[in-house]
């Protein structure tokens, strides 16, 4: 993703939906960055989309985590046309291997540290 | 985390919890690596535990995600007593700010490259 912020994505009033991306990645990096960007921006038009975070260890796993007000967000962005032809390419080319966990967000919180702390 | 394994934590069979805990980091890295071991090594112990994934972007976001049986799991695992003097060391010391969402996992799904692909 092009925006590592240094904000994670707010804690919202539950229950709100979080989609969990885990994905080792093979050495084809092709097309990968501007996919992922042009998602970025997709996804920004789902009605009920909260957020995302995304963290990669260099040579390690990388995971991304979506948030979204309710299933049908989710739902919508599963099947979003241009998303699943990424999924697919993502599949053919970039991933070695992900797990994908869909989970209803019961209770959450967030801190900040005060300045001076 | 010390072993940055290349194999996510598997999709489990539904239901089973997610601890999603997003964080930014302080410069102040002294103890957190012996603290984070520590706490691989204990939270083994908590009946339920089903893995645990991390990743993080250099100067970025890191992402930890626990996957736990139930909610009593992680109830147990949050307050563990040695556990909890490691989130207090962490927002005096370690941690700029973090979101922790936990959240039941209701639908799940792996893929793995075939070799040959």
């Amino acid at each position: 993703m092009s925006d590592h912020s240094l904000a994670p994505v707010a804690a919202h009033e539950p229950p709100y939906y979080a989609a969990v991306f885990t994905s080792v990645r093979t050495e084809d990096d092709g097309g990968y960055g501007e996919t992922a960007e042009r998602m970025e921006e997709l996804v920004k038009d789902i009605p009920g989309y909260l957020g995302m975070d995304y963290a990669r260890t260099p040579g390690g796993l990388a995971i991304t985590v979506g948030y979204f007000r309710d299933a049908d967000a989710i739902r919508e962005w599963s099947g979003h046309a241009e998303h699943r032809a990424a999924q697919r390419r993502g599949r053919a080319e970039w991933y070695e291997r992900y797990t994908l966990h869909i989970a209803k967000v019961e209770r959450s919180h967030e801190f900040e540290r005060t300045p001076g702390d």
